[in-house]
């Protein structure tokens, strides 16, 4: 696809410089329409109009065509009142995303009890580190934002995503992981202010929710990346997202990413706190620290409850990450796992940070299943489900409930009528 | 600001690691208030809560307290009936920026006629390609989206942006740019697809808007970088930014992204359009036909009508871009000019699209200047007011209008009291 290295010759030619060759199935009959626009001013039939307005000056919105929205999930899990009342955890419509960004308004969201947001007010909300500090530090919102600050791309994954496996479509199966870009101040920054005591090993999180939505860290995680973050996507956080702060510490499962942060204590051992609800298990085999996700990819196109018009070419899309680092490399399998193919990673790959793949695929309109494999950059790679299952010694059924966190490779069967499927239902 | 490479006792000193010394006169009152907050559940005051609801679950919105506005560029320049009727030019308010992306609400937007948006539904649109192509082509939205896609960032900027140099604050000099992450098909591949006849050398994007929002770009522009792009942050182009599809040819004049697009004509020559008015100036010395936006950078924080609470520590914020690629490097003065010292870059320089820099700053509360000055890829260096006007032979005067695009030095005067107001006003 570079022009620069393919020379004016093989361009006139067209198509044929395409790897495979594009074939749009639906492409000739509306080819036929191509003389129906002459370029003579005037003739066009005239689109409907949107009148400008105040509120549309001041900030714009969608399009009323643009009907992508996030759902409940587990869809369907819990009966409305608990909806709005108790659960909330809200998945974000990937299906429908293209590049890395994740809409503010789209991001997926979780809360430990309750869809009831703090409404805080900045101008009073302040955050407080103590604990085992030789000066402990209470800043407000406008002292926060005049400490040196860093803009980063990171996602953010519930460790609960994908616990059902046999749902659907990709919203459902894995909609409760985005990636925005975040601006705060080092949190490391912060603590050197404080100067940390020399027993200081773990610090707790602790944000204005009701549950206070408190995680232990080591302080080495302190020290080496975590983000106390006040702008998401160039503007404030969202509410949802723990307006007016939240802490991101990269990589790590989505429910230590504290939001509405008002206080950080530095202690000497793990706290034990209501957070940890989701690591308690009562079979010993599942008990287990775990604070890292795994390498994870999934293909957002075509996947389940998609519809393949008819067979030619496709772009096969998706979303790599993993909590140890940048994505290395992703392969594609459109063969059910026969052969493995490397993928285009379409944007750079960032540390802690959704990238997006892409890989050039011409279905001969059999049916088939399609894979995606990820390889993070200190060498960990996505485990087939059949392996996880051999590690845990369980049956090797594709649909088990993988303990702990699910990260493995996700399967999209594609029926000979271009309908999509999850290929573990 | 590198917690690897500082060792543990440095970070137990607290404070000095900073270059500088992190001072903020505001700090010590809040100190106090630091034992308010005991780490004991319960004993805190409540916020009040924002009631989740079906359409804060479905999409997300930003914080009542979060008031960040665009504005009618340039302000109070027309009368009202004007705004919502003819002229449409809406203003970022870059003063609140962080990072650099332009979340797609608060984006600019500069329309050529009216504020009436098409309201196009995609299902119905098409792209057509035709003219000097072996095959002309059109292209529902679902057959444009089959072919390989791209994702880059890239701003857009307004040619008349800063064209009145006095006004008041950052977004009313400067907000007319704004920088997204833009999803689509390289322009290229679709040529390749219909093949290009040997006297292709220009062609001509035209929009669905009211004067068509034509445009003539060089062929090789085309083969190069220009992208169709249908997502904008991760979700569909917004209405006001040309939903469903536009054209953008990175690092060009705003006025050369057609909205809207229906329709690429291969021609063999410049064609003469609409939107050419940009271009055409009584004078001869100021007609040209420009296209490529130059360096440029500008403070964000501190900027105009913003005020520094008192002396002591700031990070000094701006975005900085160019249309010839990536920037290089930004310099920051703090002395009205007479001494630059070398910014951080806080994102990865990528081409064609806004960097934040930062660059910390101790002010010791006596009057002074702040400026920014960006050099990018290529070499090219962003001019002192004064320079521009030498080559224009203009008399050297600081608030003088500069024929065509304005990409001078931004001069910041900051007072004694922290008052801070344009340098050129």
């Amino acid at each position: 696809m570079d022009s620069k290295r393919t020379n004016r010759r093989e361009l006139l030619k067209g198509g044929a410089a395409l790897a495979g060759g594009v074939t749009l199935g639906e492409l000739a009959a509306s080819q036929a329409q191509a003389h129906d626009h002459p370029m003579t001013p005037g003739s066009e039939n005239a689109s409907p109009m949107i009148l400008g307005s105040k509120e549309l000056v001041e900030y714009g919105q969608r399009s009323r065509y643009v009907t992508s929205v996030r759902i409940q999930h587990p869809p369907g899990g819990r009966p409305s009142p608990d909806l709005f009342g108790k659960v909330f955890h809200v998945a974000s419509p990937l299906q429908d995303s293209v590049g890395v960004i994740t809409p503010s308004s789209l991001h997926y969201v979780a809360t430990t009890r309750g869809s009831y947001m703090p409404d805080i007010d900045p101008k009073l909300h302040t955050l407080t580190i103590h604990g085992l500090v030789d000066q402990p530090l209470t800043l407000t919102m406008d002292d926060l934002k005049r400490f040196p600050s860093v803009t980063r791309l990171h996602f953010i994954e519930c460790a609960g995503n994908r616990h059902t496996p046999q749902q659907k479509t990709v919203q459902e199966t894995h909609g409760m992981t985005s990636c925005a870009e975040w601006t705060g101040v080092p949190l490391s920054t912060l603590l050197k202010e404080c100067g940390l005591k020399g027993s200081a090993t773990w610090f707790v999180a602790e944000g204005a929710e009701e549950v206070k939505g408190a995680s232990s860290m080591p302080i080495s995680k302190a020290m080496d990346d975590c983000l106390i973050a006040y702008g998401m996507n160039g503007e404030a956080l969202r509410p949802q997202q723990g307006f007016p702060v939240r802490i991101i510490p990269p990589g790590f499962e989505g429910i230590f990413h504290t939001k509405y942060l008002r206080r950080i204590k530095v202690v000497d051992r793990y706290y034990m706190n209501y957070n940890d609800f989701g690591h308690l298990r009562p079979d010993p085999k599942e008990l287990a620290l775990s604070e890292q996700i795994g390498p994870k990819s999934v293909i957002t196109y075509p996947s389940g409850g998609q519809q393949l018009p008819g067979r030619g070419f496709y772009e096969i899309s998706g979303l790599a990450w993993s909590g140890g680092g940048a994505i290395r490399t992703v392969e594609v399998s459109t063969d059910g796992g026969k052969k493995w193919n490397l993928a285009e990673l379409k944007t750079t790959p960032q540390r802690m940070a959704h990238v997006r793949f892409g890989y050039p695929w011409t279905w001969d309109g059999n049916a088939t299943e399609i894979l995606s494999r990820a390889t993070d950059e200190i060498g960990q790679v996505q485990a087939l489900r059949e392996q996880i299952a051999q590690w845990w010694n369980v049956p090797v059924e594709r649909n088990y409930r993988v303990p702990g966190l699910d990260n493995s490779v996700m399967p999209w069967k594609i029926a000979k009528d271009g309908g999509v499927t999850n290929g573990l239902a």
